[in-house]
């Protein structure tokens, strides 16, 4: 399917991931060379999964899942598969986000510091818990085939904006947490003399920024949405917003036809789907 | 004119006017009552006008410069009139936090402490640089009446885009302030005893970003939009943006009218401006 301004959003893909990809290397050269490296002791290196896991996990793969709708390879494959895409890759995002949580609580506990204390704390933990409610209901509202298509059409602006918001606070949390962390290390030579540390750790915040605002971009685009399915128009509700709807309506026909999992990903697929949808649409309205 | 959805409109915008405002009072009982006060001397007082200008400037005049569209008490105004607030608040924010950043480097001076040498800093300079740059192309391709449609149509996302992201960045500068001034003054009792500063300080923090959350949501819902003017249709380049071009023409439209400061916000004046915008569509398109 023809993509408006693909050379611009392949540019941008591409600088995407590749500095995603950086903030990932950074953050570990960051633990394993100018830090104590990584291991589950109940010391350093045990605390130190927690920048890696957070950059890795709840930066990176959250990144990711929010534009894997806009791949254009993608759009003939079905919504079931891409939604499952979406959910697996956050929930891997919140899997490695709760270990990086743990790595402290357990760092904490080891060397009797208090839990919860700092800003950074509160907000970071504030965010893992709502990103882990909007996978819940996301997962129930828009991937199990039964939630009805008003609910979804209510939800699905709710669950976009709460996504981006979600991420930004995530990341306004490794600035925090880069912040908080160098002050607390860089003593003999001062953070305020321009270690290399310091230097070197401010860049990551920065890349990790970039990434944000890459994300923020593509994500935002309107016209490098994936495209509505056919038959999706006979199913607004009052034209405001049709992206639940579809959403939902492709769940339901991907539910409804024959051997999918053989199908999840191919023109035949898409072909299939549209006639499922046709289907599924004036089921849906009786 | 009528809102869609309006109380909700109403409720959130009260609920970020008082988050927002509760943000400047926490800032103020944390330098008045919990810090050394305000002064201009050098030394501590000088640098407490830093985060009182950045919460007051940089945080809540931007987000209510970033709204202010929305307010549909002002949907009978002229898009001049809008458009100069719009410009007006965001160029006090600007100077608010210029002084803002005077103050530290003057109290780094005083100090002997070195510049720059946090991610806060390099974060927010470049914030700052970015935002008066905004502010520069938005007046030139936006408040004067000179620049072609055209461009005004290419910059608008960009320019929505990047007021977004600089909010969302100046936030996160200002949670980074936060974190690393308390980890630097709470020292005797230390940050991780829970002080009543250092959780009065948490919870300002908490506030700014339940701020920037409302703002995001008001400024990202399609149906509070301010309406577009009649006769902005027969403009549309390829349809795929109409906003740049609305604002254009509402602006040339108003330049053109007779006596447009008396009737800057009035039914009058905005059925004038619907007369006016047809003959300038016209010769635009000429």
């Amino acid at each position: 399917m023809a993509m408006e301004g693909y050379r611009g959003f392949l540019g941008l893909l591409v600088s995407a991931l590749l500095v995603g990809f950086l903030s990932v290397i950074f953050v570990l050269i960051w633990v394993l060379h100018f830090r104590e490296g990584l291991g589950w002791n109940g010391g350093a290196l045990e605390f130190n999964w927690h920048p890696v896991l957070a950059v890795t996990g709840f930066v990176f793969i959250q990144g990711i899942a929010i534009i894997v709708y806009r791949l254009p390879w993608t759009w003939k494959c079905s919504k079931l598969l891409m939604k499952s895409i979406h959910a697996g890759l956050n929930a891997v995002a919140a899997i490695l986000a709760i270990i990086s949580v743990v790595a402290v609580f357990d760092y904490h506990n080891v060397r009797k510091i208090p839990h919860m204390y700092s800003l950074h704390s509160w907000v970071g933990l504030t965010a893992l818990i709502l990103y882990i409610q909007q996978l819940v209901v996301g997962f129930f509202v828009f991937l199990l085939p039964w939630a009805p298509l008003s609910l979804r059409a209510v939800v699905m602006p709710i669950h976009v904006y709460s996504g981006l918001l979600l991420f930004g606070t995530v990341i306004a949390t490794v600035l925090m947490g880069v912040t908080e962390k160098l002050f607390f290390v860089l003593k003999n030579p001062s953070y305020h003399s321009f270690p290399p540390e310091g230097v070197f750790t401010n860049t990551l915040g920065l890349l990790i920024l970039v990434f944000g605002a890459l994300i923020f971009w593509i994500a935002t685009r309107p016209q490098w949405k994936r495209p509505k399915e056919p038959g999706s128009l006979s199913l607004q509700l009052n034209g405001s917003n049709t992206e639940g709807l579809e959403g939902a309506m492709s769940i339901s026909s991907a539910h409804n036809m024959d051997s999918a999992d053989a199908e999840l990903c191919s023109e035949g697929a898409a072909r299939k789907r549209t006639l499922g949808l046709a289907d599924t649409g004036q089921r849906s309205t009786m």
